[in-house]
């Protein structure tokens, strides 16, 4: 059903049904868009807010990307009629609107490109998404070939609905000069002051042909006439009838009357996208469809290759080669890509919340230093003095707090040195601490060390008697708002990352040989860890929190929302958890959280509103927040579960993380293994027929803590002062990996073995014995390690 | 093609395609559906803000009615399948989803119930939607006959799609209990804040059958499967799998196997609708489908009944019998219909405008007398010390000033005279004047007719030093919100409203015997009319005003906008145009303005954004304000030239707002006469082809103007202190009309014919020749007028 080829730079399904909604993505510097495999879409350009150039048939909320997004017949997509004109036989590609079942199908996903191959009727077909890199527009490039022995006469139909623009004005026409469908909308407003904003607006949505159509349609209306999407009546017709949309919904459609000869092929290119106006489109078309440069590459072929580069700048420090081929493919191909889009789009926001921007951030850490480097800069000049982060980070000018990051929440601080020291590790970068950052609330500046201190003792001051740390409308857990809206509420995980928080930047300090302060950031860590011992142990788990009303939730006592995950796993980082507490979470959250789909937030997951804790109670049972396989919870356990040495049941949780490899296991995630999903459905013990089905959305800060645990924990490779530290955790049932690691411009080719009759891990290095696990003195070359590990 | 029947209390459409958007609506105090002739509808009840219980496939932004609401495969509806079991032969009633041709189709708008009949397969159908008077439900009754002389095995799925409820919660199963289908969702929301208002809302839909179904589905992916809506997967197999959406969106179907013998019928009733909690459903059950009554009926027929006795009350006063068919059915049937309406629903908002709530109460005065009463006395309370009228009048205790009521504009005191008349006409209740109102911004009140001087000197107070009244951000045309926001900008029509409102203030004071206030008033108003001809005169027609910048704009230089409808209605209105100017004025309208659909609002639409003018310019084109035929300002127009007798015109123009008669201008409004849409599409010289199409929207101010241009103009039977005048204003074709006229408690039946001969109107009342044109001392009892008109 799947299968990755090309050495695992592309993957392939081969069923336009069995995973109806399995889906690529592909993003640039300006955009984004979500393929499913039957050819629906959802994509955005910044400008600066996320905007929509193919719309909904109605008229839509501004929202983001919505979990386990439903299609439906009239859902914006990309989708080829191909009509045999003498059979009148009629079927679309990739699949939808017709669906008819096709003799030959496959959806396959590339890094820098999303291609179909169809086979039916006789027709062997391509059809081919790629972006370019800085411009807001989908390259569409459709082969048909003939593939029997007598001459076709055919007709194909692109038809790229425009869908409801706008309620205040919308139509399109044909423009024979451009050779272009033109729909021209106005962003509807009532506010006058609203105009200046509105006008400079790309409101127009285009589709560009590089060869002139033998008919058109631009009224959806009078194309889908009578017959409907399944066969419209406008094809009927030998030829489409030339009409345009007056205030009217607008679709792009061309004909093309062709007859090919056996064998025979014939390749039609579009570009489509949002512009301003007719002169940017005729830019356009000249720019990506005129060959006038020097060696005859038009624009269309040259920005593919661009962004073919572009793309490649993302592949990671990490190729790996284990007994799990599946896994494999995904680390080396694609959690690296889903990393780099966090860094290069942050999720097409301009004011990412603080701890997914840091944490994002993290990621890009291992892909593209400069950039993350930079983040941290931008993140802590918005810091207030006192100490405190904003609820997000503004990173566009025009850009302002907005939804989500208008209700308080108290976790941003912890992120900092928790993603800073995965910076450190990889870089070795400790003049960033030394850096000069201003505060947004004052005129003065601060080194980063300056700051971090403000941030770690706002942290450590805003807890309650008890030594818990607040948690007001939220902490990490955005919908856990009613816990503390008084003032009083606590949370057990924020305690728990703060005592991480403080105990980590205490590294950091020595680290850094300012030996004073990370004493006393330690004593503070402990100090957190016995608060947490002391309130919220309940026999065999931590509790999740005190309420307000000084209510203990996350309990053995509660009948929903009984154990939540985070308490478990940042016990386990903390270090509140002795020995005996670790065995004792960790045989918790195997009993109460473990699933075939990998580990739950919480369980059971609220069926009803359970007013002290607040709107993730709301949400439906094992969606999101409550109890879903939430990845980025789950991946803090994992990590937490390496750095204390689970490693065997890390690892048990970590390879559910990816869709498949057997097929029941695909069907019921209903994903393709090319990106982590921010969540899989929970609730597997109370609603098992959805459990494991994927919210197919790949925007989850679960990708970096994965890229993390494999560097940290499974392949044991990561950085610290004094250089690479070598430390595999493989499981059991390996005997062997290959891993190539990129660090501080050496390539390390490491191969780990299993070898009977050791006790200790024996690492040599160029053939040489390492006496320590510590490759120090780290030069740009490339350094093969040898690495023996004791069978289990 | 279309047909009226039971007397003209229903309408019938014979074909589902050539109107296809052709539309009817019901309401009651608690709701509105609006359903097309295929079956999609749009409905939203009051709670107390409207909310819809059957959604969009996707995340739908909250909106108001749009015009020309294009319906797509997923829109919302309330259809049926029907299958054989024997053939497997597959139709939809009323038409979609399937849209199999029928053999014969009805759709049947009721004044109280919106009715199919379908004959297709050797089936008759018969489909009916009829609401209760004071709860939030769809009461559906489907009744199918074997019209063959063979058995017939049939099931019957009803398919009432749901939608995408909520990202947050939504799911759907069917309660065996309360035999019902229960989509459950939850609002979603941010702000704990929030959660007191969304856990008050009814946030589930039901289905309620009574008839135990087959089976079911809930599950709408599985219901459609890869079949799609035409042919759903669900239907394909013996019964339905009794699915459920979990966190999937949900719809309701069920199904019923039957067997009928021929000639043999059978009958099954649901009841759709929004609900609070189960408990609400099974309540609902109860007292619809038990025939618990004394009189053995059930609570389905019985409120059958009562809503058929609530929409009764809403008859109005005027029952004609004129040369014209099509005219008598509208006026006599559906013209009071929608103006009762208005008046019971404030077109569902908690905070309707200023001037809509004026001009609709000014409907109610002919139709309840104690709501229009009452109405004024709300209006005035909010009104301020200062005279100034808010931009909206809150009528629930929740309500706030929303959207267009937040952008200040400056012509609502203008209706509170124009439309007191009318009451003032109607009922003769001058004590309404005496009676005392508190302010909105202190604890003073006052009686009417001191805040109604208020208001008359606020509107003169409010002009600048030519005497032109400031428009701001805005005037009886919302969206000109550009002129005058600096300050300094005027309008051309408001400063007409505003001397056409002081002259009706002067002549109600001088009803009242108040006359010192009456002289100073009309002084006034002429001040006004000199301001208007020394500024606003452009040769052949009035301009619409003076930008911020001091530039005139809808006059003759200008390219689009170049003459505005309303400064010409109006200056007839306000007397400012004497005879010459009027002649000249009349005449451009129609070389300008005229189309066969009626007269547009400006012209030529703009086609770009003009900068000094507004918003208005940023329509479509032949959209709403931009050029329509919107019926608000045609139905001024008309009252303009009836009040300065051109009463040719005025019925010429008057005629084109009815659709029909004929099938080419049905076809071409694509609308059933059963209401005044706000608009007719325009710009009829720039975009023929869509120039005629109606926006289906009935929610519009011209319907109480057409009443009153009806009464006071065309059949001249209006109402002033002294009593009934008669003045009647036939078309020169027109040798006779017959009117039932209600008034003050008596019936008036008056018989209008020409006479050849006589030079002026005689007039005799049960037989005795009236001397003046007035009836005085009416008493309540049945007066027998003749009226004899000269030839023309």
């Amino acid at each position: 059903m799947i299968q990755p080829v090309e050495n695992g730079a592309r993957l392939e399904l081969h069923s336009p049904v069995k995973l109806p909604n399995a889906s690529a993505f592909l993003w640039n510097k300006k955009m984004m868009v979500h393929m499913n495999c039957r050819g629906y879409a959802v994509a955005q350009f910044m400008q600066p807010e996320p905007t929509k150039y193919a719309h909904a048939p109605n008229l839509e909320a501004k929202t983001f990307m919505q979990p386990e997004q439903p299609y439906y017949a009239h859902h914006p997509g990309r989708f080829f009629y191909i009509k045999d004109e003498e059979t009148n036989s009629l079927f679309s590609t990739p699949y939808a609107p017709v669906k008819t079942p096709l003799d030959n199908f496959v959806f396959s996903a590339g890094k820098s490109d999303i291609l179909w191959k169809i086979e039916h009727d006789g027709l062997s077909i391509e059809m081919r998404l790629s972006l370019p890199t800085n411009e807001a527009l989908e390259q569409w490039s459709f082969t048909v070939k003939n593939i029997t022995s007598k001459s076709r006469k055919i007709s194909i139909y692109p038809y790229f609905p425009v869908g409801y623009m706008s309620w205040m004005n919308q139509s399109g026409e044909y423009d024979a000069n451009l050779n272009a469908i033109v729909c021209s909308s106005i962003t509807p407003y009532q506010k006058y002051k609203e105009y200046d904003r509105i006008k400079t607006l790309k409101d127009k949505t285009y589709l560009l042909a590089d060869t002139i159509p033998t008919s058109w349609e631009v009224n959806q209306a009078a194309f889908e006439g009578e017959g409907g999407l399944h066969n419209p009546t406008g094809i009927v017709g030998e030829e489409l009838l030339k009409g345009d949309a007056r205030y009217e919904t607008p679709a792009c459609v061309f004909q093309y009357r062709l007859k090919l000869q056996p064998e025979q092929e014939r390749t039609y290119r579009f570009l489509f996208g949002p512009a301003k106006d007719e002169k940017e489109i005729e830019d356009i078309g000249k720019r990506y469809f005129s060959d006038t440069s020097e060696n005859k590459v038009t624009g269309f072929d040259a920005t593919k290759r661009e962004y073919d580069d572009y793309i490649a700048k993302g592949k990671g420090c990490l190729q790996i080669k284990t007994p799990d081929a599946a896994l494999d493919n995904f680390v080396n191909n694609w959690l690296p890509r889903q990393i780099y889009y966090h860094g290069e789009t942050n999720r097409l926001s301009t004011d990412p919340q603080t701890r997914n921007f840091l944490q994002d951030n993290m990621g890009t850490g291992y892909i593209q230093k400069e950039v993350a480097r930079q983040a941290y800069i931008t993140a802590l000049s918005q810091q207030a003095e006192s100490g405190a982060m904003p609820d997000g980070i503004l990173i566009h000018e025009d850009a302002e707090l907005k939804y989500i990051n208008q209700v308080p929440h108290t976790d941003h601080c912890v992120w900092l040195p928790i993603c800073l020291k995965a910076y450190l590790d990889e870089t070795n970068d400790y003049a960033l601490l030394q850096e000069k950052v201003p505060f947004s609330d004052n005129e003065k500046t601060a080194t980063v060390t300056e700051h971090m201190n403000r941030a770690m003792l706002w942290l450590y001051k805003n807890r309650d008697e008890r030594g818990l740390n607040y948690i007001e409308q939220g902490d990490w857990c955005d919908p856990m708002n009613m816990v503390g809206p008084k003032g009083k509420g606590v949370s057990g995980w924020l305690s728990m990352a703060t005592g991480y928080a403080l105990k980590t930047w205490a590294g950091i300090c020595r680290n850094n040989t300012t030996i004073g302060l990370a004493d006393d950031f330690s004593r503070k860590a402990d100090e957190l860890n016995r608060a947490i011992n002391t309130h919220l142990w309940d026999g065999d788990w931590y509790a999740r929190g005190i309420t307000d009303d000084n209510v203990v939730f996350g309990v053995r006592k509660d009948l929903e929302g009984r154990i939540f995950l985070n308490t478990q796993g940042w016990a386990l980082l903390s270090g509140c958890a002795d020995a005996d507490k670790s065995d004792k979470i960790i045989a918790s959250v195997q009993k109460e959280l473990e699933t075939p789909y990998g580990v739950e937030m919480l369980a059971p997951s609220y069926t009803k509103m359970r007013e002290d804790v607040g709107r993730v109670t709301q949400k439906f049972p094992g969606s999101a927040e409550n109890g879903a396989v939430y990845n980025h919870a789950a991946a803090f356990y994992i990590f937490g579960l390496y750095t204390t040495d689970h490693s065997e049941k890390a690892y048990e949780v970590l390879r559910k993380m990816i869709p498949g490899p057997d097929e029941a296991d695909l069907v019921q995630r209903g994903q393709l293994p090319v990106f982590i999903p921010n969540y899989y459905r929970g609730a597997f013990r109370q609603f098992p027929r959805t459990a494991g089905r994927s919210s197919q959305l790949f925007n989850t800060g679960a990708a970096p803590w994965l890229y993390r645990c494999l560097i940290d924990g499974l392949f044991g490779l990561k950085g610290d002062v004094d250089g690479l530290h070598i430390a595999p955790k493989l499981p059991k049932a390996w005997n062997r990996a290959e891993v190539v690691r990129q660090f501080r411009g050496a390539t390390f080719k490491v191969d780990i073995q299993r070898e009977s009759g050791i006790s200790k891990t024996k690492i040599s290095v160029n053939g040489q014995i390492l006496k320590t696990s510590v490759i120090t003195n780290i030069e740009p070359r490339v350094y093969e390690v040898d690495v023996r590990i004791s069978e289990m």
